[in-house]
């Protein structure tokens, strides 16, 4: 059994997709990333110390012989592909492996912490809130730039035609990019195709259905 | 036979240690990460359009089936420990492998592209030269509450005794902490004791050696 620490449409969606996907018993905790309502309580810290979702905790004990909640988002997918073989969401081989996680730093590291950063918490990035639009606007072109970056890498995802532990995290990032603004479908063609394929899965339409994600938001 | 990017005392170091501890062929390859003097060069643009060191090539062919180089620290590492584990760097448990991406995931993401971002390349943050002092004081404020967090959190470590392909990446933050002036072996006593024994590796020395990186910075 697990427990999965999240917030509607953050990035802990990709997680609950992969839970969902490998059909295991699990249960869901919100804690509203929304201004950090719920991720920056005295409660939320004695969690995760972190205060960011997804933090996963296991019912069959520490995991990695580790006390307390296992955090960032790549270290979640890795252990619940490679725990779960049985689901095939990573694929075998050292080097594909590799590709997998080269994919999910970048994404975690480069757009999410750097880039959406700068557009939904520049008051991490400088104290002087007459500097935030220009933090904002450098977020939008950084977001941009890296958007353009993985319509263009698409084809280097290990089996781009089924379904990794990357593919939940490109979703989550196709709805932050709706959010603010962009137009997907028209940018970035490639990414929409996969994105159409991914939508097909039940267990993606049950996560959705859950966080109350309408769609409608990838077409 | 490997071939890896780098540039002295930046985190393709780590890399390059991991290279030395297995044992294997490989030979260096130099692009200056000083003001992107040869990491954004249309030469090695062309090699890792991402412009950024390390980058590693494998003359055995395609890493992962798929072309061009593989980037990102934490994947390079993982791919050398996981086709080499005859170099146990790597503990074989998928928690504590998980736990491993944990700490590379939030090393690279949090305090490498955001924190050390801020401080070294505040003009990728936002435009206006007046902000970035602001910028950059922020930067080491936040270097500084991620090493209080690496310091309380090193009990953590997978196989803190012994040695993983997490400890180079805290040697090479090591380095960079004294370099941005912090008093590191008073502030940080656990990660001290973990570096003099980091540091007492024959591979270490060789890596640190060719970089021209004095052995006193770790005391
Ligand atoms: N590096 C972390 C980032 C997690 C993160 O920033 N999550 C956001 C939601 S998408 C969050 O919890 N924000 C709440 C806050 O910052 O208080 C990961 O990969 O898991
Ligand atoms: N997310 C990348 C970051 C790599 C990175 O930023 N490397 C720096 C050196 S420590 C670099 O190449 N900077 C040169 C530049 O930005 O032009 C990774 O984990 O490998």
């Amino acid at each position: 059994m697990y427990r999965l620490y999240y917030s509607p449409g953050a990035c802990s969606l990709a997680a609950h997709i992969i839970l969902e996907e490998l059909g295991l018993p699990f249960e869901l905790e919100l804690r509203s990333a929304l201004k950090g309502s719920g991720t920056q309580t005295p409660e939320y810290l004695s969690v995760n110390p972190k205060g960011r979702v997804p933090a996963l905790q296991s019912s069959s004990g520490d995991i990695g012989g580790v006390g307390g909640v296992l955090t960032e988002l790549p270290a979640i997918l890795f252990f619940l592909a490679v725990r779960h073989p049985e689901g095939h969401l990573l694929p075998c081989e050292p080097g594909a492996q590799a590709r997998c996680i080269e994919w999910l730093n970048w994404l975690s590291g480069t757009v999410h912490t750097l880039a959406y950063g700068q557009i939904w918490r520049p008051q991490r990035v400088l104290d002087d809130p007459s500097c935030f639009p220009d933090v904002v606007a450098m977020g939008i072109k950084n977001v941009e730039r890296d958007y353009a970056f993985i319509e263009h890498q698409l084809r280097t995802l290990p089996d781009t035609e089924s379904f990794t532990i990357v593919h939940p995290v490109l979703l989550v990032f196709w709805l932050w990019g709706k959010c603010i603004g962009l137009d997907m479908s028209k940018k970035y063609p490639m990414w929409a195709h996969t994105m159409s394929l991914v939508i097909e899965r039940p267990a993606v339409r049950r996560a959705l259905a859950t966080e109350g994600i309408d769609l409608g938001l990838f077409t």
